[in-house]
């Protein structure tokens, strides 16, 4: 464990492992919500989140909870905002917020008990405002009192996809921010949920908490006894790995896949509620998403490329092509370079039966893989897909290279387009600029590497008879993959 | 005139020379609604209507008038079904369907003066059947007593964006297929229109037409004397170029742009209607595409790559990205690879509306050139536009090469990736296979040229601050561009 005890007392604990698929075409397995550029300045909510608490008072660095495979989309979404202090835990198979927070809350107790966790879901918008930040205080405080404080969203229509809460009369931090919760109720039918919204009392669960690390603990000890003890156990059994830590993979498989709401706020007993009332949004569908957007006066959302010409209460997505939008009205057009999707804001939440229908019909390339793909070192796209050849557009940052390798079914030429490329090919290493190429033949031992400072980019044709990814023996790697 | 006098009789004369918008965004500047790959098995519009006499009695091979800029996408689109007897007559200027028809009229009556015209738009969808082609003969036989014949289209509902023709009783060819005409209606409004498609004495004018060559000169030289002047004039001056007949360009201008309906039907005094029964449709707009095309049972129709998921009557034709639509009514998708367009079907007529904004926020990459652009030679693809580079998919046919050129902004890489090259840079001249490249650099004279029995394709990269098409200088070419 590499990271030091520091004085500070509030951890954030980013929980980035989410792979939801509502906002498809651009989210997909490879690249999930968190990581998506929606936000302005093309930040991802991800990035958004782990800045929203940046300077504030007692606040340390972050510790992020991912998937191993998204490690490097973690790692380069915090650098390129200049976060160089969090901690990176790595679940090494996929499950639910009670395992992740239990293990992030072992992990940091192990170094300071007493601190006060701050746990957020990295796929939420949020809007901080001044009373924000004065009710984080308040929740910190109910959180020192023992109390494990959910935050809570004034209802603003009966929405029955969430689940709510009902505060009680009484104060769990000594003002009137933080109040104890009377009873959770689970998504409700239509008729409750205007009950519910109308009521006052009743606060939408926003899905993110603060308590203390050895509180937690211990409730859950009583509550959920199996996720302490595998949270435990694969925090004892650990690595590092780089610059992350990888929890023991048989010790937190044993954790059961459960939700922090039910491992623990509905069974725990003190539990408080913190409203919050700037903007806030779970960004679960396009529909949501166009909500949180800034809109034309005729109501239209437009990201990247987009017109739309007699058109209200609309939505386009677009990074490649050009949408144009004629004579809708509240549709969503959602367009990726591989894919693009068209329907109704309405029935945005309907997308799951999009994404089922295509597993039926195996188009696992639309669902498992971004039409841009990052890597640590950079990342690709795939502009061409042909018979016997593809083309790629290649970026390598500054400073970093591939791993050395070769395949067994493909030879690559490269054509540097800008930047300027080292390039090894079996025993010869040759620097390109601009403007020059160089040829990989099938079975060559060969590396990319960007020797510069700026951005390198390379046109890649691929041709042979297989060019899957797959195709690739690693002999050396920055990033332990070989 | 290198085509000689036959012993048939009726001559299709295909007018090709239209520049629709209305089918943005695939029809566009360069590739009009008549070259696309429309129809089943890819066939376009243009290549079924010169395929739709094919083998009947008395018919000659087929004239075509068309733009210069058309030329080679007409004598491709007529090799790739093997037509290769037509002639093909070139507008230097754009004018209307009466200045066409009447050069063409023009330049066969100084072979067969008895000649009958079959003139036929290229962008029309006919189905014809057994009717159909005993009214052709009828409309030949009302053509050798005189008239000029109309033919018309029942029809299925008062569409107020057709003019109407109505019969009169009696027979322009002793059989009741083809009766006068009593007058011509231009569009109507739509309690006209209701009243003329109950009455049954009405057609759609259906915009192709049959008459006898010398017949349709001596009443233009009544109705219309400037038209035939000009047309006159222009196949006197005219000059074969290769496999085709240019029109002198000062005479041609000199006509007005004026249709044939103006300039000959409503002025003509021996005009008669042939009432057709088969399907046909104008495809003036994606609804009327949508009409022709086979339907699922929830009335979708899917070109290329889509799928429809809760969606009724709707249309999506792509061949690039996978189009998901869900939960859609009635709306019509259309994705090419740089612009989707997203309308309702019943609002398809406003694409103009559409290509209006383009063209005032002068976005004429979006409406002057396609993503594929074919060439005399083949063709290429866009597939990536950098800062100071794109990516190129050339294709070049069996036989062919491009001209042998430089340029003096850019370089450029080539990649074989099917098929054989013979590249020529400077003095040297190199054979390249599969999986083999070359490099142009800037200011080098160069040609590319398929010395082979397939297509050969060429990833090509470009380098360089300005890649605009234009900055090229040809030296030699075989299609007198130089």
């Amino acid at each position: 464990m590499r990271v030091e005890r520091t004085e500070m007392t509030i951890y954030p604990i980013i929980l980035a492992g989410g792979r939801g698929t509502r906002l498809w075409p651009l989210s997909r397995a490879d690249k999930p919500k968190q990581f998506l550029p929606m936000q302005d300045g093309g930040r991802s909510l991800f990035q958004a989140t782990v800045g929203r608490h940046d300077g504030v008072e007692g606040v340390a660095a972050p510790w992020i909870v991912c998937g191993v495979a998204d490690r490097f989309q973690v790692s380069d979404g915090l650098a390129s905002i200049g976060v160089a202090n969090a901690t990176i835990i790595l679940e090494p198979v996929s499950r639910n917020t009670a395992p992740a927070i239990a293990a992030a809350a072992e992990a940091i107790a192990r170094q300071d008990p007493d601190a006060i966790l701050l746990v957020l879901p990295s796929d939420h918008l949020i809007a901080p405002d001044a009373a924000y930040f004065e009710t984080l205080k308040s929740a910190v405080a109910a959180a020192r009192n023992g109390f494990m404080v959910t935050f809570g969203v004034q209802p603003t229509h009966p929405e029955t996809g969430y689940g709510y809460v009902k505060a009680a009369d009484g104060s769990a931090c000594g003002d009137s921010r933080v109040r104890p919760v009377e009873r959770f109720v689970e998504k409700p039918p239509l008729e409750e949920a205007v009950r519910m919204a109308a009521d006052g009392a009743f606060y939408w669960n926003a899905g993110f908490f603060a308590f203390r690390a050895s509180d937690v603990l211990a409730e859950l000890a009583e509550t959920a006894p199996d996720v302490a003890e595998a949270a435990r156990r694969s925090v004892d059994e650990a690595r590092a790995e780089g610059d992350a830590i990888v929890l023991d993979a048989a010790a937190y498989a044993a954790a059961p896949d459960i939700s922090i709401d039910y491992a623990l706020f509905e069974r725990a007993k003190r539990v408080a509620v913190a409203p919050i009332t700037c903007r806030w949004s779970d960004v679960g569908s396009w529909r949501a998403y166009w909500e949180t957007l800034d809109k034309d006066d005729a109501g239209n959302a437009v990201r990247g490329k987009g017109l739309a010409v007699d058109t209200r209460d609309s939505l386009i997505v677009s990074d490649q092509a050009d949408v144009v939008a004629l004579g809708l009205e509240g549709i969503a057009v959602i367009a990726a370079r591989d894919a693009v999707l068209v329907c109704p804001l309405d029935k945005a939440q309907e997308v799951k039966s999009v994404v089922a229908a295509l597993k039926a019909g195996r188009r696992f390339e639309l669902l498992d893989q971004s039409p841009t793909v990052n890597r640590p070192w950079g990342g690709f796209s795939s502009i061409m897909n042909g018979e016997r050849f593809q083309v790629k557009h290649l970026f390598v940052a500054p400073g970093k290279r591939l791993s050395l390798q070769k395949h067994h079914h493909r030879a690559e030429h490269w054509v540097v387009v800008r930047g300027t490329a080292a390039v090894t090919v079996d025993e010869e290493v040759r620097t390109l600029t601009e403007n020059q190429s160089t040829y990989i033949p099938l079975g060559a031992v060969h590396r990319l590497a960007n020797p510069g400072k700026i951005m390198l980019e390379v046109i890649e044709v691929q041709t042979g008879s297989y060019l899957g990814e797959d195709d690739i023996v690693r002999f050396q790697d920055e990033w332990g993959r070989a």
